[in-house]
C-alpha cells in the first residue's frame, strides 16, 4: 500500500481548521516518556498556557486525551449523577448532544429549544430554572458550530447561579476565537476542541473546572461511570508534586502540538486574537454581500469564526462544495441536521482567520455560482 | 515561554516506544478535513491494514480515537450490561483495571488471581466458568504490560467458548510483538495501543470486535453508557458507503500516522517482526544473563517484548533509572503495583527491538551497576 499523502487544503469548513506550521513541527518532535521529568514539565507549562487562554486560575485545567466529545462526556459524567434534573439550552446541534449525555450518565434532560440559528432565549432559561428547582446544572453551547450563533455565556451562568445550579459550558468553537472569560463569567465546568480556533491538530479537548464544580465532584455519592474520562483519577497523573501517578498513556506528540498551539495563541494576544477574527469575519460579510448572499444569524449573534450562509434559491449545495473542493482546495462545511442543504458554513478561525483566506473562498464562490 | 524541545531519548520502557522517522513525518503532514474523501479513503485502508495486522476480517476493525485504557473501555461499556457476570483474569496491573470497567458498567466482576509475573492458570480460569453458567464473558490480559508475562490466549478465548462466554481481549502490548490470531484464535472483542509493538504516536486504541461481540451488540437491551464510545455511532462515521455521518472529529494527523505505521508493519511482514521481536529478547536476555541479572518471568510465559528484570539485592531503584535518563538518555520502566522497586521493566518494541538498542540498555545498565 503507498504512503498516504493528503491534498494541501484549505481548510474554512467547521473544523478542523488548518494547522500552522510551527505546530506541525512541534508535533513531529521524537516522542518522549509520558513519565519522564522533562515532559512533566512540559504539562505543566502547557496546564499554564490553558489557564491563559481560558482566563482562569482554575487549578483544574488540563486536555482531556481524546476530542472535544470526549470533553463534553467528561463534564457530564463526572458531574451529573444518576437522578439529577438537567437544563439543556438547545438552539442547535451540539445541544442535542448533552441531552444525549444527560440520558446516558441516568439523569433528567429538561430541553430549552431555541431556533437552529438562534442564540439561547435567555427567559426561556430562567422560566426552566424556576420551573425546575434543585436542577444540579444548566448546559449550553457558547458558539454553535452547527449554526454561527453565539450566545450570551455570561449571562447564562449568572442564571445558572442565581438558581443554584452549576453551568456547564460548551467552548469547542469559542476559545481564542470571541471574547470567553471563564473566571470573571463564572462558568463552572467548560470544555473545547484543539482543533479550532487553537489551530492544533484534532484529537484533544481542553476543560477547565473551578471551584464549584469540584466541590460536586467531591460531593458525588456513586462512582464515575467511565474509567477513562474520572477526573479524581486523571488529575492524580496531570496534578501531583513531583512524581506523576500513571493514568492511561498520554498523547504525547499531541500534547507538544497543543503547547506549541496554547504559545502561538500567548504571543498574539488573546484579545489581538478575538480583534483579527472579527477583522476578517466583516470581510467575509462585505464579500458575501456583494455576492448576494446572506448570513443565517442576525447581526448581534453572529459568531466570526463560524458563519453560516444561506444557499441561494436554485443552487444545489453538493456540487458547489465539491467544486469547491476539487477545483480550488477549498474545503467548505454542509449545513447539519434541519441545516443540511440549507446552509454553508465557513469557518474562519485561528490561524486560517486571515483576509488572503477570506479572499480565496470568495473568488472560488463567485467562480462556482457565476456572479 | 520558550518552545519546547524534547530531549532525544531511547524509550526502552513499557510504552511509549520510539516513533519511526517515516511515521513523525506522515504525523506532521498537512491536516485535511474528517469527511474529505481522501481523507475517508485513507479511513478505508487503515481499517485494512488493522484487520491484517490483527489477523482478522472482522468488518468491525478501527481506531478508537483516545489511548489504549479508552479502547479497553469501549469493550466494556457496549459488550456488558448492569447485571451481567464477567470473569476477569488478573496478573498483574491490568486485570486490575478491567474489573474497574465491569464495576463501572454496572456488572459483577469474578476474579481469577494469580501471581504477577504468572500467566493466567487456565485451570483456574476454567473453574470459574463453570462455577459461573451465563457469565457473558471471560477477560484477560494478551502480554501482561506491567509484569512481562505472556498467557496463552488462544486457549483462553477456547474455554470461554466452551461456556458460552465472549473472549475479550487486552493486546495492548501485543499486537504486532508476538503471534496474536484474532480469526484463527477467536477472539471475540480485542483491543490495543498505537504506542507499542506499533511504534505509532500515543493516543489511539485499534479494536477489533468479531461476529458473536457484534450479535451481543445488537441484542443489548440497555443504550451503551458512554455517548463517545457507542460503537453504534463510532461504525455510522467508519463504516457508512459513500458519505459517512458525522460522529466526533477524528484526530486526523495521529490517523495519517497509524497508516503509516501499520504500512510498515505490512512491509515488514507480521511473522517476521514477531521472529526480529524474539531474536532481539535473546540478546537482551544474554546480556542480562553476563551481568548476573534475572528475569522475573518463566522462559515458557516470557514476552521477548516487554523484560522484567529483576532489580539485584542491595540496588536501588530510582537511581539507576535517574542515571540512565539523565546520562544515557535511555528511558526503562519501573515496577507497578506490588512490583514497584523489586522490577524493571525494557521494552523492545517495534522500532526499538533491534540489536542497537539492546547493546545500548546493556552498556548503560553494566556502568550504572558497575558490573
Amino acid at each position: 500500500m503507498p504512503a498516504f499523502v493528503p491534498p494541501q487544503r484549505l481548510l474554512l469548513g467547521p473544523g478542523p481548521s488548518n494547522v500552522a506550521p510551527r505546530v506541525l513541527q512541534a508535533l513531529a518532535q521524537p516522542s518522549i516518556g509520558h513519565l519522564d521529568p522533562q515532559f512533566v514539565a512540559m504539562m505543566d507549562e502547557t496546564k499554564t498556557l490553558l489557564r491563559r487562554a481560558f482566563l482562569t486560575d482554575n487549578a483544574l485545567t488540563v486536555p482531556v486525551s481524546a476530542p472535544g466529545s470526549a470533553g463534553m462526556e467528561t463534564c457530564f459524567v463526572n458531574l451529573i449523577e444518576p437522578g439529577d434534573t438537567v437544563i439543556v439550552c438547545q438552539n442547535g446541534v451540539f445541544g442535542g448532544r448533552m441531552k444525549e449525555n444527560v440520558l446516558r450518565v441516568g439523569a433528567t434532560p429538561v430541553m430549552v429549544q431555541d431556533d437552529f440559528g438562534k442564540p439561547v432565549d435567555l427567559d426561556k432559561a430562567q422560566a426552566a430554572l424556576k420551573a425546575n428547582p434543585g436542577a444540579k446544572a444548566l448546559a449550553f453551547v457558547h458558539a454553535e458550530t452547527s449554526t454561527g450563533a453565539r450566545s450570551d455565556a455570561q449571562a447564562l451562568c449568572a442564571l445558572a447561579h442565581e438558581y443554584g445550579a452549576l453551568s456547564i459550558v460548551d467552548a469547542v468553537t469559542s476559545l481564542a476565537g470571541i471574547e470567553l472569560r471563564v473566571d470573571a463569567w463564572g462558568c463552572d465546568a467548560i470544555y473545547s476542541g484543539s482543533q479550532k480556533c487553537l489551530s492544533a491538530p484534532a484529537g484533544l479537548s481542553p476543560i477547565s473546572f473551578g471551584e464549584r464544580a469540584v466541590a460536586a465532584l467531591k460531593a458525588r455519592k456513586s462512582p464515575v461511570q467511565s474509567w477513562f474520562l474520572d477526573l479524581s483519577l486523571v488529575m492524580a497523573y496531570w496534578q501531583g508534586e513531583g512524581a506523576r501517578a500513571y493514568h492511561h498513556t498520554a498523547p504525547i506528540n499531541m500534547l507538544f502540538a497543543l503547547h506549541e498551539a496554547l504559545t502561538a495563541v500567548h504571543e498574539e494576544g488573546l484579545e489581538n486574537a478575538w480583534a483579527r477574527h472579527q477583522t476578517n469575519h466583516q470581510r467575509l460579510r462585505d464579500g458575501l454581500q456583494e455576492m448576494g448572499l446572506d448570513l443565517l444569524v442576525a447581526e448581534a449573534a453572529r459568531l466570526p469564526q463560524l458563519n453560516a450562509v444561506r444557499i441561494p434559491d436554485g443552487v444545489e449545495d453538493l456540487p458547489v462544495r465539491k467544486r469547491l473542493l476539487d477545483e480550488f482546495n477549498i474545503e467548505i462545511g454542509a449545513g447539519l441536521g434541519a441545516l443540511a442543504g440549507k446552509i454553508w458554513r465557513i469557518g474562519l478561525m485561528g490561524t486560517n482567520s486571515r483576509p488572503e483566506a477570506v479572499d480565496a473562498v470568495l473568488a472560488a464562490l463567485k467562480t462556482a455560482l457565476g456572479r
